[in-house]
């Protein structure tokens, strides 16, 4: 039983951004000596999510307009009253933001399979900024043998 | 520790369908030699998704009706503009189903305790159809010992 | 490898409740002998649920009125109609709590590095209540080595 971690980093875009992780958990896999295990994908903040689903550039601007359509930033939400709590000078009204994060996923796991990434033929392992322009983190862990 | 999949397949009906997935896995756990573990349960395509919750037909129906309104079939969406994309000749318009795929999951890790799928009483694993109907496949990994 | 696993014991309040689980995984980590790997987190009930957020009291008062929102209590569900269904007397009318649950997570998967429960700086683990006042459990699960 192997077991081995790595943290990617990420610069995002303004607002909600899509990006696709597949490609960089492959390598990491490939990288590896594990040919049969999982390979767990986690948003290490409370307002990037992810999701597996299919990276098409019409459908991402989709999904955007449905993530606003549930959460809209123009609402009143509590979390937002920054005078009332004790945040840094720069801290962004991002409530929509954390709404939106809770409605997708914080940890996916994905199946290796002869050392591939053994997802559908259309999915790919998406991250969701949804509050960027940031830095940003996501962790990957590979256990297997 | 002993890691072994297992591909389901499935032929789906008209529009959204929910399917209890528990017998099977069960069955899959039951025909292994793991004893405590896991099994990791993934959709394998972009519309179908995953939920572990209560299967109670009436309640199904209002979950239907629930992810209809969330996401409708009869909006403008980016995607379903075939004429500008490059796909197959039957490629449908679904949009709306991938936006429900995101909302629920992608991807269930469920406890295997003394060669059991370890789910709270009324808990079932449920594979949702939501652009039916199709031949779709399921994923599933157990590991343990 | 080692796989080792406990239920927690929660008693929630009326209504919605979000509880902050990070303190008891902590704990439960800190108590084995694993030092790399994953803990399983899973909601054992069909009207609680999991998500990985920030715990802080204002985006919670947020959150209670994003799910409510989604799925009100209001509303005409099947599910809901009693007296068609071979249910306890005491059963509560709570299909809204279901479709909440759907739209969070069942279970949630989380690294272990360095004996400590690896999340990001801002991050928790939160058991929602979707139906209280409940006697509720959670099971966990750690797996490592």
């Amino acid at each position: 039983m192997v077991i081995v971690h790595e943290i990617l980093d990420l610069e995002t875009d303004q607002g909600i951004g899509i990006y696709n992780l597949s490609p960089q958990i492959q390598e990491f896999i490939a990288a590896s000596s594990i040919r049969n295990g999982q390979v767990l994908i986690c948003s290490r903040h409370t307002t990037t999510s992810l999701a597996i689903n299919e990276y098409e550039e019409r459908l991402l601007e989709d999904i955007k307009v449905y993530l606003h359509k549930l959460a809209p930033a123009n609402q009143r939400y509590l979390h937002n009253d920054l005078h009332l709590r004790d945040v840094p000078e720069d801290e962004p009204e991002n409530a929509h933001s954390h709404l939106m994060a809770i409605t997708l996923s914080s940890s996916e796991v994905a199946p290796i399979v002869e050392g591939q990434l053994a997802l559908g033929t259309y999915q790919s392992v998406l991250l969701f900024e949804l509050d960027g322009p940031r830095q940003r983190t996501v962790f990957l862990q590979l256990s297997g043998e």
